[in-house]
């Protein structure tokens, strides 16, 4: 490889195969890996940065709106699961069980499961049923609601199918679990986390969003509405970026969670659950990554400049790194979405060239090469990760240091504007049952089309294309006729293969 | 409870029930609780908010000195784990094992574990097994060398006997996981975060420290050298706060981690590892807390200062409201350990006494207490949680925004001083075995003593009175006669009993 390459640093392309492509990003951009656990990824430093940089964006503005982090046990009691009975019945499928608590060995000193527990334990698939035991308990009165908690913890789910980041027996996330007087309070706390997540998606993660409720047939398992945010991704499928669960009073009745009204009635809780998790850094992979690597949005970088000192005669050294020290000084003095402008020098005995892609690979938002030539003028020859690898341009250093925060916010509008774009021009609306089944035969995308809420339709289109309604959205044009069978439709919903 | 109140407000006393003053601490305070988990607790809203200020404190430092984080996987495969004989030896009686993958009814309706797996996991009891696992196809070439890796993450360990931080079932950690090219540069990693920690605990947690080696009998199951940092509490007994491993080539040659070095030979890694978890809140807890409850260092605090409106007439809520909320900002205005300084007005309908007593029990470091008196001279009635709850003090509001950063400095240095006293107190030289037995039948506390290096020795004391070597201390007066054998002796080692 060199810098005058011209072929695409990842092979295959988007277009050869997606899927393919998304696994080389990864890998080109070393953010994680496959484990060698069933199902289970490793995040490398470059992919938890990221995970760093979503968390703390996300946790700063639920913190802001009154919730308080906690932490409960990893491991649920079994009984505890079958409380809710739509629940259980969800997760049933996807648990992993610990049976026993120690090893030993047998007869031929092979290690073993010794210790066999009376009650197993799951390991949580989520949390409500054990945080709903817990509310059982703190909450008495009026006076302990609303409660706010949130917690950053690791899940697992025993999925068949697994895919980085997208699906994957073990992942991270955030999972809030709120508790109200009223079903109105609940309800707007749920629509309030939504609006959150579609603002960490938008804004923060470049990654436009379609907000909605889902249909009863893709509802959280025990959840009275589930809230959602969809994304499209740049194989127009569907990418669930975070849900928004109004649970109503099922856990509450499931685990007795009473408190005492104003007027001394016992009265049941409302509560809520929502979350997103790594999924949103596949999100993010397939929303902007291209053929040459990841592109990484200015907001949640790890890295927002590399500097890449061009060297040719080994005299130079000393004084081409002495500028580029203190031109990285001058850069990191400066902060980004509350966060130090993070720049790296490369000093690797590499070729230029090879330097230079491995970090259009990664996705670094800004590279600068500065070299003699460079530093006579007193500037730097910059690349931006959103325009092609030879579309670089001098800049004078007083410039850049002056400039460089508007520069990255320039990036990062430029990106969500390509997204949204994307999404716009792959959303269709469509009138008919015959042009429906032509679009997914075809390339697909979002599909606004009217239908009548019957259940029967939507499994017949599941079976029939592997497509389903991704969401209700919040904002429509009114009611119509459904495409599917002609009666009444309240608005249209949003049709999509989804991962 | 009122203002006048003159018991204590946490039952029993230290003097009369030790442990069970600390699980009252806990409780008044509310940080945490025990869960229906077998040995597991939960940890609420006061006691997460202190995790997440130690951790941002360590992961800052440890982001310093080069560390990145990532992420491994929670389960461990069978297999992994007998690659290195001691390790597996020293934690085969405390893993839970992961046997089925899904939950199915028997013929009674119960759910009971289904989907038997080929290979059963182990939740990570720590995870240098996964972790060497990667490190041998990750590292390839001295220049991949050194790699510096934490996680932050749950570990389980099915523990017999558990108590609420200092030893449950679940807990939260860091775990460091390091690989270099030299022994030398593996031992000067393993010091140097050991030298982190003790600044973490002396520095932000106001626990003095002594630094120094496990004997063989204590170490890391797998390791050469373990290095640790043992904490004096206020029963006198020790606590491991935190462990710094130097793993030597047990695990590179049981993980097969091998790089080639700059002529090209085939050498076998060095590598570290290190942690130090939730425990630290229960040293915290047991250093500085007293008969009133829960005292907190500033630098941890997850509220800095506590206004208590004091209303007596109803007219002048709006008055004395408005006053504390501008002091409020004011104060929010500063930062303290690099973050804002947390200030929390208390608006409750509650008596007076009750709530200012419910923020002694919390260990806020000050309380303000502002009634129209207090506006009127334009001050705060300032009571500081390391002075007994009656020591109070009028403070001009100008003064207090002025020098709130040096009171807690203030607070801060205190505490540490008092501990440190505590420590000097109850180390004590013993020069023969009678001593020694007697001072360990009585109150105990820290004993610098000489001794052989028999393991035999060591292990008739731990028989005859529960107390081990914590450590051989880093700092010490140089060779003597051991105490117990007669024979020729190194240094003096510190004996105790411990958590």
């Amino acid at each position: 490889m060199n810098s005058t390459k011209t072929k695409t640093a990842i092979s295959p392309t988007r277009a050869e195969n997606y899927a393919e492509w998304f696994q080389q990003v990864i890998k080109a951009a070393d953010v994680a890996e496959i484990s060698p656990v069933r199902g289970c990824m490793t995040i490398k430093p470059w992919g938890y940065a990221i995970w760093e940089n979503i968390q703390r964006e996300l946790d700063k503005n639920l913190k802001a709106t009154g919730h308080k982090n906690v932490y409960f046990p990893l491991m649920i009691p079994l009984r505890f699961m079958q409380k809710e009975a739509e629940h259980i019945e969800g997760f049933a499928k996807e648990c992993a069980v610990v049976t026993h608590h120690r090893l030993e060995r047998n007869d031929d000193g092979k290690l073993i499961p010794a210790g066999e527990l009376e009650e197993p334990y799951v390991i949580r698939p989520t949390s409500e049923t054990i945080v709903g035991e817990a509310l059982s308990r703190w909450i008495q009165s009026h006076r302990d609601l609303p409660m706010l908690m949130n917690q950053w913890a690791n899940i697992v789910r025993w999925e068949m199918r697994t895919r980085m980041f997208l699906r994957t027996t073990e992942f991270l996330w955030q999972e809030g679990h709120t508790a109200h007087t009223t079903s109105e309070e609940a309800m707007k706390e749920s629509l309030l986390i939504l609006e959150l997540y579609a603002r960490l998606a938008e804004e923060t993660l470049g990654m436009p969003v379609i907000k909605g409720e889902k249909t009863a047939s893709e509802r959280f398992p025990g959840a009275e509405n589930t809230y959602c945010i969809e994304s499209i991704m740049q194989d127009k499928k569907a990418l669930q970026a975070g849900t928004s669960h109004f649970l109503g009073q099922h856990f509450s009745k499931g685990f007795n969670i009473k408190y005492a009204s104003e007027n001394g009635n016992e009265e049941f809780a409302w509560t809520t659950s929502w979350g997103v998790s790594t999924r949103l850094i596949g999100g993010l992979i397939m929303t902007h990554s291209d053929d040459d690597g990841l592109v990484l949005p200015p907001s949640i970088a790890p890295s927002h400049v590399v500097i890449l000192p061009v060297i040719h005669k080994e005299e130079d050294r000393e004084r081409i790194l002495t500028y580029c020290e203190t031109l990285a000084a001058e850069l990191r003095k400066q902060s980004y979405y509350d966060h130090r402008i993070e720049v790296e020098i490369d000093n690797r005995e590499l070729p230029g060239g090879e330097k230079a892609w491995s970090w259009v690979k990664k996705g670094v938002p800004v590279r600068l090469e500065i070299g003699n030539k460079d530093i006579a003028a007193d500037s730097a020859f910059m690349g931006r990760r959103d325009n092609p690898y030879k579309q670089k341009q001098s800049i004078k250093r007083e410039d850049l240091i002056s400039s460089i925060t508007v520069i990255l916010d320039d990036i990062q509008s430029e990106l969500f504007a390509r997204a949204k774009k994307f999404q716009t021009d792959n959303t269709v609306v469509i009138d008919s049952k015959e042009a429906f089944y032509e679009f997914f035969k075809g390339d697909g995308g979002f599909a606004l089309a009217h239908w009548n809420g019957d259940e029967a339709i939507e499994a017949t289109i599941k079976a029939d294309l592997s497509v389903t309604i991704r969401c209700i959205p919040f904002e429509h044009d009114g009611p119509g006729t459904c495409i599917f069978s002609g009666e009444p439709s309240k608005q249209q919903v949003i049709f999509s293969k989804a991962y």
